[in-house]
């Protein structure tokens, strides 16, 4: 502290999108600051990216210019490569590898990867005495991956649950508002740039279950297993379901949650009805969050901005300051060595509350069908709606459960379905309350 | 990283109350854990405290005793000690003085030391290349130094606010749900233990602002300076304003707001009217809450325990685990010696929007009396209420008002207070409106 004046630390960018262009500009904007806090300079050496033509915002003829990343990662002199390539394999995997190798440290915001590759990618820089750092890869706006790591590291975390993806979340809170349906909100969100033109990674859930694979490993210390994850994306939430939520004093979010039971880990990204009475309700538009649940602590929670250049780019550089400091911790909280080997629960093993949505002929014994199906599995009923009555058209019927297991509540559904007044396949969607 | 066994780090506690106890328990059951995540045990040497004979629950007896802090910190041959006898001077600061000139780290949760001589105490770890941590000083529940100081690290904070106490923020959740008086639901609160038998620095807002005076050194890079935190507490909350804010769609919370403005650095400490769109307002009970903004991330927010056992022994232990990684930060993000220094804004040039209750006799001419008060000042009126009409009693008015500045506010106020019809003193509430 208060050293003498220390070597610049150098790094090298592979990838220049939004991201790149963000920590380039965002540098150079702190670099007193920086240099402040850490005790010396961080200065870029060398870039690499696919169209060297692009203007970016930002001068760039000063820095090294690789056509190719791998080679950069392998062969320029610098102390650290930060990946913004994405993508959990190709170029950004093997740009990441190569730097390890290299003897290089890694910073990346490549949720894929880690949740694909962190378990191989852990060994090859803690054997280097290497960092491996990601907090840009989760809720970029939020230090989660350090509070998760470092602030709360004296706690056993049972569980950690969030918001995980602005655009889904963005979509559910526009539907709430106006009242419109998801195909028309998704089409505004991909002209307003909010979602992909191939909008599939987030709205079915695979953007949120990356999230989730990195956070349960660094909560639990436990490898990242993407491949266990339950994923259920939110193209089948309706207006309908989400009117009913707010009656029945819930908001539709879409939930990643992961848990350390005794039937195992559990992870499950889902359409879920959470309270009004959980922070975690009232979380809305792109922004991101977090609940982390601990035996010291107990509940902490967490919330902002989950992507955009500055809180990307914020996050980038706060693990290049820890690097500049010499601060490295192992990548997923605990050596790669070390980290436990828990098995998937059984989603079937799942207990909780349901909501379910069902589409019937408005006629005598319905109902008595109905409630008879649940009964036959022990599933407990909590409440039930039926607003509209029309008898010449479907009218929809809304139930609530107590908490029931999910192998009796399928076996339930199954027995609905076979109905014959109800006219569509039940629309299930699960009640956290304890959140 | 897996690195070869490493020597224990060791430690002296001084001070067992709630919180020692917890650290003492904590430590043991979470031994594991700590050596798996740091590659290091966390050694308990040497302990003190006024009294030898109390059951703390734990077994003590495998530590040295020593009936003075200061010669245990002098003299025990640990690499740490933990300061947690509390109060801004006496034997607190004499242990850590103590302490950090025979060369060992110190880690407190001692606010009230660190918000008046954390300025002092800088110098004296940084000089000697040691650890003064304190993320169990500020709302344990929430790793939020550390979140300042390295995982927002790459943004210039503009703005930190948050919910400090959480007796005033039980004391008010209460009187809103219950609609009763302040004196009543503090009665209550002393009989739960959540009110100390002399509770004015919690009410008073003392405690709000020593945690207030260390988050805004942490943030803005400044020496923590508490003798200009303007200071309100909650006594004069009456369940009238916490009516009126429901109405009028606002929370009211003891909000503690430190600003870097062109007018200087603003720190407060004052019930505000929040709104309901706020994550801020929705916190409840005894939880603590931070809003950090940045120029890179933006709006951020945290909410966890302030207080307690579990969630302080989490956040001291947290520290010591960094210390045993050798991840020693400058104690208030910056080095002592780089601590901007800061005039603080004059409490007049503040500039809000303001809630203004007031008892008057109901006749003919007084709204338009009170309203001549505020034109004449150049405050603009946003809304007026008058709920109740009764010719033999006062009855409440409640005005809002839009954005003004403090001085013309307050001479407004003067003036009204002249009007013969208002018979009791205005009741002020500022109103943040961009929270």
């Amino acid at each position: 502290m208060t050293p003498a004046k220390r070597d610049a630390l150098t790094i090298a960018i592979a990838g220049l999108g939004t991201v790149g262009g963000g920590v380039v500009r965002l540098l150079e904007q702190q670099a007193s600051l920086i240099e402040a806090r850490t005790g010396r300079a961080i200065t870029i050496k060398a870039i690499s990216a696919r169209d060297r033509a692009r203007d970016r915002g930002v001068d760039l003829s000063h820095y090294d210019w690789w056509d190719n990343p791998v080679a950069m990662a392998q062969e320029a002199k610098v102390d650290v490569v930060v990946e913004l390539i994405g993508g959990s394999d190709g170029p950004a995997f093997e740009t990441t590898q190569a730097a390890l190798k290299a003897g290089k440290h890694v910073v990346t915001a490549n949720k894929a990867m880690l949740a694909v590759h962190g378990a191989e990618l852990a060994p090859l820089a803690e054997k280097a005495g290497l960092a491996l750092s990601f907090e840009a890869a989760v809720a970029g706006g939020i230090p989660i991956i350090k509070a998760l790591k470092e602030g709360l590291a004296a706690n056993r975390i049972t569980r950690v649950a969030g918001i995980l993806n602005g655009t889904c979340n963005y979509i559910l809170t526009t539907m709430r508002e106006t009242g419109r349906a998801f195909d028309d909100v998704l089409g505004e969100a991909q002209r307003l740039g909010y979602a992909e033109a191939d909008p599939s990674t987030d709205i079915d859930g695979i953007d949120a279950a990356h999230k989730l694979a990195i956070l349960a490993s660094v909560a639990f210390g436990t490898a990242p297993d993407f491949a266990h994850v339950h994923i259920a994306g939110i193209r089948g939430v309706a207006p309908l379901d989400i009117a009913y939520a707010d009656e029945l004093g819930y908001r539709i979010k879409l939930i990643g949650l992961a848990e350390m039971t005794e039937r195992g880990l559990v992870q499950r990204v889902q359409p879920c009805m959470v309270p009004m009475s959980s922070p975690i309700a009232h979380v809305e538009g792109v922004f991101n969050a977090v609940i982390a649940q601990g035996d010291a602590v107990g509940q902490s929670f967490y919330q902002g901005r989950g992507a955009g250049a500055g809180p990307t780019a914020s996050a980038v550089i706060a693990d290049l300051m820890d690097i500049a400091r010499g601060q490295i911790v192992p990548c997923f909280g605990v050596p790669h060595d070390q980290l436990a080997s828990v098995a998937a629960a059984p989603i079937e093993s799942h207990r909780g509350a349901y909501f379910i949505r069902l589409m019937v002929r408005d006629q005598p014994g319905v109902i008595a069908d109905i409630a008879a199906a649940l009964r036959d599995e022990a599933v407990s009923l909590e409440s039930m709606l039926q607003r509209g009555r029309d008898p010449h058209e479907a009218v929809p019927v809304v139930l609530t459960t107590h908490t029931a297991d999910e192998a009796s509540m399928m076996r339930a559904v199954h027995r609905i379905e076979a109905v014959e007044a109800v006219v569509e396949p039940p629309h299930l969607i699960r009640i956290i309350q304890d959140i």
